[in-house]
């Protein structure tokens, strides 16, 4: 069902990080659901988590071990997300991360947990560990399109992203992949993505790149409206090669890898849209000329969260009165609607607060027979904009939702 | 479809209002699809509107006439929500004003027009004012259950409550009709309802009744989150009977005018919920010991709207965890789950943020089964509560709002 996800084919191996995967039986028999990452010394790693309140036991785990040391493996495993588990799940996660510290003699809060899945059972942690040496032995820096499938849940498609950019006369790499499909509002980060450079990135830099270009990518997607309890993303710098960067750097270099990373971060959050569960349609929502980006904001998760609008889309229907009811029900107070239009594509289809002159069903049909479409909505009150990306309300998001799990 | 949904039999008639209905063949062929009410001289009239900032013209139309003398009638057709539909549609609104008015021998402003259906076409203005002669020869004291049928649009049943009171001597009746199936998000009130009495309250008090009954009752509602640019809800006190309420009435007198009207409101705003498009389950979500009430909603609406609740709860699921997940990502940032629980009807589901000791699947499974389900969620932070109505996302939903309108 994914709406023009293109098949994984090359991913660039980062120097200084190797994958190993492994089969658990975690959820699902005969497919890899473990995987373990492994950094070499030196490397910087910057992070989001989700913000919801209910975090999962390994996003608390993580989040501590990240506060105490510079991490040297990442261990994911996927079928249950050792969420709403309590103590037990925290001491689950710890046991898992003692086992990888005991097998490569680190310490443990050197390692940082991941899992996904389903939420409130307990995570076994027997099998895991059993596998781990498996995991360990085929460690290989050009895993990364295994690793892709391994973290997979409910996706359809692995998903991943690789650039190549020259940086100070280096070669550098950003590679990066990422998992997700349903309950997916990220807030701060989505459930799972991992990216990697080889290039010697300053922590605070690291970690401020990370944020900046997460705010225009996983944080500017929704298929649901619902917000994981495990959602995390990770940026790894190598610094295997001989460009280094800090906040003193050539204002041009940085921005050179900065939008290399926002481009990698961005196909991996659009990734899991076009993969979302059900999704028939590709639809942005761009929201121009708005006062400030928080109501630009409002408006576009408005439009893209309305059950009315997602059917719509799915029926490849012009019903543009739920656009118009959605924008109007945004919470913002003193929206003159008289300065509005909305736009299909390039369709005009509201201006002045009513139909436009130019409008025809023909015309909105023909749009909506389309993939991928672009609702613009130009507020028309100022100079801030944004865009997120979502999909539409098919019966097979219904299904899956109705027997996953069952 | 409807969950619970009692066929309607028997309601009282209001002395001084009266009802009439016609074929006007709006939408829909061979129906009842024009309604006007009648109010008696003297009459006092509460309303809340939509706050969906794209309010339809005959929202606009209506509050300006509300604000320049009392209504004598209101027109209401179904089929054509007349929104978005410019100041084209405002002159439509008020043309069938002045059709009733030039009928009635009354001022144009004496007339409220409501409409409802779908969003973005034209009023055919000559199809209403064609009929509205058959309306008023057909102006009836009984003919609210009519007049229930008469204003539905996706509705799959008519909705209507009648209750007698003993105040101060009199037996005094509140009648009332709504309609409602999706785009059902009100916020001040829904589309449409109307509910008369013929106790004689002064206009202040009537709408501070109103307003308060609103807010535990049709502001207490949701199918999918969408606010439509129609709601409304309005409240006529005839003064038929010689009891008389005014703000300093005894109290236990209003008191007891007060209950009958809550529990006509909340019938009312919950037959909406039964009857949501695709319902198959209806669910009231309890939100207990919160700080205050916005909290409170904001927990409620979290779970109300969520797509992966919806879904679980169409399945029968007991997929605690969605709800758990939905609860973390409400907003309330300093909540914390150790003193958190969720129970599903009398079932502990959740305690101390995991899953509660003596849970099993079985009894999850046992109330999951039926299909009027309380979530009850434990904030333990306060003392403020809220309690809300939904519906579950099934199959039909999508099919409903994917086929409507083309």
């Amino acid at each position: 069902m994914a709406v023009g996800l293109k098949p994984l084919s090359n991913l660039h191996p980062v120097s200084g990080v190797s994958i190993g995967v492994a089969q658990a039986g975690i959820k699902y028999a005969n497919r890899n659901d473990v995987t373990l990452f492994k950094l070499c010394e030196g490397a910087t790693v910057a992070s989001v988590f989700t913000q919801n309140r209910f975090c999962a036991a390994p996003v608390i785990v993580a989040k501590k071990h990240l506060s105490s040391m510079a991490p040297a493996y990442f261990l994911v495993n996927t079928g249950n997300a050792n969420a709403g588990t309590g103590e037990a799940g925290k001491q689950a996660s710890l046991a898992c991360c003692a086992a990888v510290a005991s097998l490569a003699h680190c310490r443990v809060e050197q390692v940082l947990p991941f899992s996904t899945g389903v939420i409130g059972e307990s995570l076994e942690v027997d099998k895991i560990t059993a596998v781990l040496q498996a995991a360990f032995d085929n460690l290989r820096e050009d895993n990364w399109l295994v690793a892709a499938s391994a973290i997979m849940t409910t996706d359809t498609l692995p998903k991943g992203y690789s650039t190549q950019i020259e940086l100070g006369g280096e070669i550098v790499t950003i590679t990066g992949i990422s998992k997700g499909s349903g309950m997916i509002r990220p807030d701060m980060a989505t459930m799972l993505a991992y990216v990697a450079t080889d290039a010697q990135v300053e922590q605070d830099l690291l970690q401020s790149l990370l944020s900046k270009a997460n705010s225009v990518s996983f944080n500017a997607i929704t298929v649901d409206g619902d917000t994981s309890t495990n959602d995390a993303c990770l940026l790894v710098a190598t610094g295997k090669k001989a460009v280094s960067l800090d906040q003193h750097s050539d204002s041009a270099l940085l921005e050179t890898f900065y939008q290399a990373l926002e481009e990698t971060l961005k196909y991996l959050a659009q990734s899991i849209i076009r993969d979302g569960e059900g999704a028939t349609k590709f639809i942005s929502v761009k929201v121009e000329n708005g006062k400030d980006v928080g109501e630009c904001e409002k408006v576009a998760y408005a439009i893209a969260h309305s059950p009315l609008v997602k059917t719509a889309f799915f029926a490849s229907d012009p019903n543009w009165g739920r656009i118009l009811a959605a924008v109007g029900r945004a919470g913002i107070d003193d929206l003159a609607i008289d300065n509005l239009t909305i736009k299909l594509n390039d369709v005009l289809i509201v201006e002045n607060g009513s139909r436009a002159k130019h409008y025809s069903e023909r015309k909105g049909q023909a749009v909506m027979d389309q993939d991928e479409i672009c609702i613009c909505v130009d507020l028309g009150r100022g100079k801030a904009t944004h865009t997120i990306w979502t999909t539409d309300f098919s019966y097979d998001y219904v299904k899956i939702n109705a027997e996953y799990r069952t």
